[in-house]
């Protein structure tokens, strides 16, 4: 076990993919008196690696009721811990609403959140009584009314790029809403479910979900598809623009630089902070 | 609303489409003092209709825990009653875990039960920790080993034709166990979850799990493919062949001949039975 100059053993740092079911948390974020997927995870954490206390760092920090099937967090655990084993032990330990999916070391500069190049969220709906599925009420969205996808994605064109997404965002003091949404687009599953893809390269608070509400006004006929424009440009949050349930919203995947280009990345950060 | 000779009003047949989720019901059958789909069914049928009582029959008789997305029934309501309203009446009564998805006015001679073609079932298996998703954990059933497919299909296809299933089949009384497996063929989702699409023209009970158990025991390699036929020809229920658990199995689709096709066998029917 490797020994720092300070009698310590060095952490080492591991990846860890999971999913979830977010209709059981109080969202992602640890808070007090409340379950939360950083909570049971941190906990099954410290049991299995029979240590007082690991923290994660998550690459996408899920609202209250969103779910996830490719959250990516790290973690840095006492060198030597046993990996293999660890996705087995964790997922004895964790209830079964959360699954890990896959334990690794991670590479050379892996940052959950701040390696991350982007993250795509699904918003799903079942806009008809046909699609209606009870295996799925717990992540798709039951809607009385059928969306005019095709309106939905001429709206949607219009808020591509590096914008301010101010007008989308719960505003958190001091925090940016200047984000690159790299895509939004509908499209309907092969049981004929709507389903929006939405990637961008970070995500503010609330985001997803009030540019889908702001999409369902077009997709119901209650607005025009330029409308989706005039709200953001107006930069302010707009009391007419919805935020859509939880529910349907899932974090389906993170992506991440190949690990050659992470290593360069973390020695040019170094040489910039002792340089 | 028409009068029949001796003054009582004449019933018309519906048929409804739905879909369950199988894990808060014992089964289909109307059981005394036990939550089944047909119970709830009936139970909310007469209240939409405001009669005493409503009885339904179904195409494929769910056993406790199994699913369905395309289970069809047959009722014979009150004429005059109003069908276009009803879906949505249904759904309002019905608990979230069964929803309507389709009423139509059944075409003549339909019976959802004997006019049934073929039905197709589907066992779910989440074969590999990378494939655990919570969000389907109601429906997918987990496996702590990789199954070989390849070998699956294989002694799959030694099972397929008219045959006479005792050997897969919780024998009822009387009940006959000879049957034609259409199809019975193992893939990968487009996530990676082992699917088998299981079609025959009825299935005895217990039929669809006992021979997915069978399959399990070739697909981990405790068996040569061969030994599903061997099981198939002794002709008696094998206590080496395993019945996979409820979890994983979904009533997907029933097949019915096109209308004017029913209506011709109706007339047959008639003419056999009056002449």
């Amino acid at each position: 076990m490797p020994v720092s100059a300070i009698g310590k053993t060095v952490p080492v740092r591991i990846r860890i993919d999971l999913s979830y079911d977010g209709s059981g948390f109080s969202g992602w974020a640890v808070q007090p008196g409340l379950r939360t997927v950083q909570g049971d995870l941190e906990q099954a954490l410290a049991t299995v690696l029979r240590v007082p206390e690991v923290r994660v760092v998550c690459a996408g920090r899920t609202d209250t009721g969103v779910h996830a099937r490719g959250q990516v967090i790290h973690a840095d655990v006492p060198d030597g811990a046993a990996v293999g084993p660890l996705l087995r032990r964790l997922n004895g330990v964790l209830g079964p609403d959360v699954r890990v999916r896959r334990v690794l070391p991670a590479p050379a500069g892996f940052d959950a959140r701040f390696s991350a190049r982007w993250r795509r969220y699904a918003y799903r709906v079942a806009d008809d009584p046909s699609l209606l599925d009870p295996l799925s009420r717990g992540h798709v969205l039951a809607w009385p009314r059928t969306l005019d996808l095709d309106a939905m994605n001429e709206a949607a064109a219009g808020l591509l790029g590096l914008r301010d997404f101010a007008a989308f965002c719960r505003r958190r003091d001091g925090a940016t809403t200047v984000r690159t949404l790299l895509g939004l687009a509908w499209a309907r599953d092969e049981a004929g479910v709507a389903v929006a893809g939405v990637r961008a390269d970070a995500f503010c608070h609330s985001m997803v979900r009030s540019l889908v509400g702001c999409l369902f006004a077009v997709g119901e006929g209650r607005r025009e598809p330029p409308w989706a424009a005039q709200v953001l440009a107006a930069g302010a949050r707009d009391p007419a623009v919805w935020v859509a349930p939880a529910l349907g919203l899932t974090l389906e995947e993170v992506c991440y630089p190949a690990d050659d280009e992470l290593a360069e990345q973390a020695v040019l950060k170094r040489r910039r902070r002792d340089g």
